[in-house]
């Protein structure tokens, strides 16, 4: 009978009644957001809500006692498992935001269709190829934190008052997000050198997010190129198997040529 | 006759003709936009207009007579055809706002001139390959601003209040226009933890963005090394051709000896 | 006489001598910038660069007798020749501003040092390529400003107001300065609808400058790997070389053993 | 005993043992940043940064005494040099700022740890290959803020009054921020025409930046596509031998017949 349940559930039917179920609970959570709609059909989209959540949690039992401990061992299915989990919890006091979470369940859809899957898969694969550069970012930001704060944090406490503040402040900076009127024009006029100090950060900061950006590139085209490079050693190894071939052919026939001569020889020798 | 309607709307001569009034129809809608030369010379330009919409109007029949239903099929034909609809219908009432639009007839340059057409083409031909980021940037979106919609709505409704105003900011948020200093530090002031949304939003939009454009990189050099793989493998091939047929001039070469010796063992028994 | 002034001006010595004066000049008229230092120095700096503007003239004479009709055929020649005559147009009245434009001589570095000379080529070279984007993108802003003029002019005069008052805001728009909080939102306060006006141009401009972008990059690695793929056909080449040779080698050997063999026969057939 | 103490310092324990150090002398100045923890264990901190420090020392000393001028040399070396001496100047009076600068200390675990002395290693090699383009830039922010500062420095005083502060505000509006609502715009109030000196400042500042950032991406790939072409010529090198072996082991044997065949001759003369 799991046996059965497993392949049910990996069925090209099962997946698309899901994604329906999906893409039916984001509308619905969708329109909850309009309070006009909520005042009217409130309770509908409540009860709809309710029973679709239903299914997935039937959905997920059935899918553990199906697959037992595998189940916890693909990211996917965990994926699938925390983002139904977080409806079950009271979204009460201090739980509240969660309930602004529920629309996660959106992401399902990534988990359930293959080709999203695999397009996430791509973008997180290439991440730990960045990680060295990602560890000197994270660095520089912890550094430029610590300096900003002691350095700005008395005069601006609102942007450098804390560590915390700092980093936020430096990330905005980062992004070249009002940059210098909004931030450093301001703090130069207490500090008239801080250009001193943002000018090299964004510099830095910019370079590291540039050379992220070419290392993403260069492993993706080093992809493409190792495909096209290895089709091309076929037909460069085809060519050769080709000629050697030939050659071989060639020298099997020279082979004959030369017992034939012995064997005429042989008899040559005889008749005279 | 048909056909020699559609030979001469093909011609070299028609397309300059075309395009030249294109470009005066341009040129006059530019000037309407210049209140003292409407005031000066406004019938003058509104007749030229007409005219020339008249032109288009003609054209278009000529065009839809000569290629019949052909023409329907070209999506090129379609885009002149709406094109020049737009400005057939009476630009009143709800409707002023076609008025506007008059100018896209301008965008019939690149039906017309073959060089524009392919890059456009080209531009429109990387869209498919992005299909599935498109696809995941909509959901990052759409379940974005659910959220942002129920955390910040109450609080800022001019730009969290409804869905659209919430994807509309998100949209702001992710070209990093003013999001710090204009949307989230405003926003932080009554949500402190409200980096904890954008920051996450910021990272996963520019990173898919990211991952478009490489996509798009990618695939252009592609096609580059594609055509350059293939000239190689046509040099390789020739090699191994001209090797080839060395080889096998050869073979022949002994196997005309081996006939010789046969030939010659033969008649030195008979001479024997 | 001639050739030795040709000789004398393409010379490394008097090449070091112009970039020192080209330095000297553009630290005098840095120096002029300072009103303190031109209340101190001012005479002994007007008198340098009258002096070096001197030279420079004679110079430029020296080269258009010694290089006549060719002079002004080079392009680098006729941006000297024009730097140094903005110079001498005397600066007053309506032409005041052109005593700011003295600085552009300082450019003459460019010409005058091969290395930079070498990279600005490179950089203009890359532009023809780009045309048809380009015109795509000129065809662009035609489109959007005449309609953003008609649409939103009469609303915003300053921003809108003209052709060129549109054609300026919507490069601001592209460059994303400001566009949302400094641009549509204000406008969409009078025309809620706006949004569909600025966010597909955004998209469209943005995605047109990355293939300007990506255009570059390809044709910048197009000629990196022709250059690699040409020496990859020679090291094909010269294996293929080698391979012959040693088949031809062999194929004479071949032909020597068939002549052996029938001069063997020959002599068999007397000797018998 | 020196010889001891250089095989020691490279010692893989002595590199875990400085990266802790270095680890908790960040965490030590990020919670110096708190004026709560400040208040509460101040002493405590500042006590272990002693420490951390004198550690810091001592390695020193130990390394200048085993590596000797060999230490001097290693631009490493000289980097961690800095960056403790930097904490050992009283930092009272015009030098509080140094005080800033103790954080720099958390660099050293770039200098400890290998991996990411590659890294940084390989984002310093990509510079000398932007050099000619970063002369550029340097000679148009040179020409461009020396034309401002004439241009637009008496009206805008704090943007463009002095030659530094007119470098400042290109670099602002080189990365485009609020370069049009927050500088330009305010400017073309005054001087009319300023947009002709800005538009082109940003495009051809922003066409040099994609370029320098176009030779980082092409000279990345370049590695990565010149390894990956050794390799393909190793294949090929190697299917050569293969076929030239095959050919001569051929050769070998054809000449083993033309010897057979004139010892078979030789012999047929002596039989008959």
């Amino acid at each position: 009978m799991r046996e059965m349940l497993v392949r049910s559930l990996a069925s090209r039917l099962w997946e698309q009644v899901i994604i329906t179920i999906i893409v039916l609970n984001s509308i619905v959570l969708g329109l909850m957001t309009y309070p006009g709609i909520v005042a009217a059909y409130g309770p509908v989209l409540q009860f709809l809500d309710a029973v679709i959540l239903t299914i997935f949690v039937v959905e997920l039992v059935l899918r553990i006692y199906a697959f037992g401990p595998r189940f916890f061992r693909d990211p996917w299915s965990l994926f699938d498992f925390s983002v139904v989990a977080i409806a079950l919890i009271p979204a009460t006091g201090p739980f509240q935001v969660l309930r602004a979470l529920r629309i996660l369940r959106a992401l399902r859809l990534i988990s359930t269709m293959p080709a999203l899957r695999r397009v996430v898969g791509g973008l997180i694969s290439a991440l730990p190829g960045m990680s060295s550069i990602l560890v000197l970012m994270a660095m520089l930001f912890y550094v430029a934190a610590v300096m900003a704060t002691n350095l700005f944090g008395q005069s601006f406490p609102d942007w450098f008052g804390t560590l915390s503040a700092s980093l936020y402040t430096l990330f905005q900076v980062m992004t070249l997000e009002s940059w210098s009127m909004g931030i450093v024009r301001p703090v130069m006029e207490v500090h008239p050198q801080a250009w001193a100090f943002f000018v090299p950060f964004i510099l830095l900061s910019t370079y590291a997010v540039l050379n992220l950006f070419i290392g993403v590139i260069v492993s993706a085209m080093q992809q493409e190129s190792e495909a096209s490079a290895s089709a091309d050693r076929q037909v460069l190894h085809d060519d050769t198997v080709t000629i050697l071939a030939e050659i071989r052919a060639l020298r099997s026939e020279v082979e004959a040529l030369r017992a034939e001569g012995a064997i005429r020889h042989g008899r040559d020798g005889e008749t005279v």
